[in-house]
């Protein structure tokens, strides 16, 4: 089979479904275009996205997510909730599931930690999303779907026309590749192939509007460049930023211990909502907060005029809990928050510090004396012993612990020293 | 489908047939090697190619042909001459038309003289080079081969992982793509997966050699390095120089005019052959003549010793026009020559000139002045009016005819002014 080519005037203009009858009025496009626009990186192109709103097409939102199994944090939850968003006001979002990349092995054999996917797999793994992602969106407005539909159907010949479509000097602008040509560090070619593929997906889906981490950028307007080669009208590209983790400074990761799962209970949920900054309360207001950013405004003018923050943090962790499992076990994390406190098992206000470690970590006992929670490395060791150290809570046992960057949490030793801390990298 | 990988130790070590009683004797195989290496640029590795001898495998010879309408010249031939040599040696040559990217289109519809072949004419182009390669290789020992048989049946995925066996940085290595790159001309990305097409051939055809000209090593290498990616062991490769035109100095080419067609009668052979410098002919002796060496050595020492060049060029002449049409009509294309030197229709000695030309050509009358067979450019355009000017024995009628780099012919104004000249470029 060829590429398929649809060429006719009206797919070029619309990609998506028009409601012939709808003249959307301005006022209705501008409170859409600011909900959409909340949080966002970049809009490519805002004024043809305000034009398809005004035509009152029904977009075609497109999300790719990887194949390997998912285990998501607050930080996957930012694209989600901005899908939810274009739900709300009335359009379809795509769960793409990239599995024909993910079916695709490591010939050469030099990248052993590469699974790959079986079929049963890709299925088994897209469950585990829907059980998580369906939190956020409605399943009866999410098409979910897989790029082996037709990517498994293209032949040799098909992929060597589709190459064609783009150069090797704009493939190499792309910033990871640069670098990592500039350094000498190996591309295999077909990580070149890669975004060729994510593009013509958009051409397969004839998605309106593609999102991703400021990090996809480059493969966002890959699609844009591809759906015009294909006579499609270029997709709309919204970039999201990529969450901080509760340190406030690295990307949310599971590697660097800085995120809060969507699987974590309310206890411990709340516990890391309350750890973070109230800069960072903000940030986390803006993108993972379904409020309209009126009542945002008001919040802000609240603790302006002095109402505590941590009772507007209440409210972040409030909602948070509440939609990864429901309003009353939020209630109960918040009481059980604040009865710890009553009952003095950490002071509300404790010093907080932050120190750069490097690479390979810090040893706890040495952390603990260089904050000044013991006198020497050897007083840390005997405390530890003692079971005396805590790390949020949990009795540290092992004395030869390394700390990571990325670490941000609250560090105990007896019962009245305390340090709330964040390690970054050096 | 997958790519086969196929693993055995046996066919590691040997990918032809191996004549299990064969020992070769010593001195068959260095004379074996001197034939295969007279002329060549480079052999990749000839240590292993006299193993591979040694051991008495068949070698399974690859060179892989366009699949555009072919029209060969002299040029073509030294290769189909080093394929004839490895056939006359026992080996089994594979003439491979690489028809799979010939089908391919330019979907971006930049490249508007790229035509896209239909199975069809890829059949036709293939019975035109049959008609002609035979006339040169033994139809009994060439296999004819279209890599479609394989690719055709490839899907995107396994194109994907062919791809992964090569990074971009060693792609850019290849010359041209180097200097397109560092020139900002356009490479598009499918050019870089042209050659891990080539390259597969190979282990599909499971090749032991792979000869090709020297434009072609960076190819060849790839050849290498996939056999041994999937369990083969590397192809031989022997790359071959680009023959020299009439002029001794550019490559022959048609577009250049300095060629010989294997298409053109006994006569336009003898005359253009006769036309070489001495030089150039020892040239196309070892490029071009099945003689042995030791015949050449023989026919150096009789020119040294007085033997009229002349004389020498005949027996190379009369040979190539054997091969091409018969033996009789070299004979017959010879004795014209002569009469025509009888006839005092061209004298034996005459003036050799070169002239350097820039890109678009020097006009046939400033040409003549320049040279001094006239005496001005109004003198030339009178000769031409009067039909008194030839070139190559042919009236010149248009006096703006533009003479372009890669002419080497005899100018004639009139009966007795005369000039052998080359023309180069700027």
């Amino acid at each position: 089979m060829g590429m398929d080519q649809s060429s006719t005037e009206t797919e070029k203009a619309t990609n998506g479904a028009v409601d012939a009858e709808a003249v959307v009025d301005v006022a209705e496009v501008d409170a859409a275009l600011e909900i959409i626009g909340r949080g966002t990186d970049e809009i490519i192109k805002e004024e043809d996205l305000r034009k398809r709103l005004l035509k009152g097409q029904k977009l075609r939102v497109k999300v790719g997510f990887d194949p390997t199994a998912p285990d998501l944090h607050l930080g996957h939850t930012v694209i989600l909730n901005k899908m939810r968003a274009f739900q709300d006001l009335g359009h379809t979002v795509i769960f793409l599931i990239g599995d024909f990349t993910g079916m695709i092995g490591d010939p050469t054999g030099k990248n052993v930690t590469r699974k790959v996917l079986t079929p049963a797999e890709v299925e088994a793994n897209a469950q585990t999303y829907k059980e998580q992602v369906f939190k956020v969106l409605d399943p009866e407005l999410t098409e979910v779907r897989f790029n082996s539909e037709w990517m498994g159907q293209k032949s040799a010949k098909d992929l060597v026309e589709l190459a064609s479509q783009y150069t090797v000097a704009r493939m190499l602008e792309r910033d990871d590749f640069e670098k990592r040509y500039r350094e000498g560090s190996p591309i295999a070619l077909h990580e070149f192939l890669y975004p060729m593929v994510q593009g013509y997906d958009s051409v397969a889906l004839k998605a309106d509007v593609e999102m991703g981490g400021t990090d996809q950028k480059f493969n966002l307007l890959v699609g844009r460049h591809l759906q015009q080669q294909f006579d499609q009208a270029p997709q709309i590209i919204i970039t999201l930023p990529l969450l901080e983790g509760l340190d406030g400074v690295q990307k949310m990761s599971k590697s660097l211990g800085n995120y809060v799962g969507i699987h974590e209970t309310p206890d411990e949920m709340f516990g890391k909502i309350m750890s973070i900054s109230d800069e960072l309360m903000w940030r986390y207001f803006d993108l993972l907060s379904f409020r309209p950013t009126s009542e945002l405004d008001t919040l802000k003018a609240q603790m302006a005029e002095g109402r505590n923050p941590r009772d507007i943090k209440f409210e972040l962790a409030h909602e948070i809990i509440s939609r990864f499992h429901d309003s009353a076990a939020a209630d109960a994390a918040q009481q059980a928050f604040v009865a710890r406190f009553q009952r003095g098992e950490q002071p509300e206000d404790m010093p907080e510090e932050s120190r750069a470690v490097a690479a390979d970590g810090i040893g706890i006992a040495a952390l603990l004396s260089d904050l000044g929670l013991t006198a020497s490395n050897s007083e840390a060791f005997r405390m530890i012993k003692q079971g005396a150290v805590k790390i949020d809570g949990e009795k540290v046992s092992d004395r030869g612990l390394m700390m990571q960057a990325g670490f941000h949490g609250v560090l105990q030793v007896g019962k009245r020293r305390w340090c709330r801390v964040t390690l970054t990298a050096a």
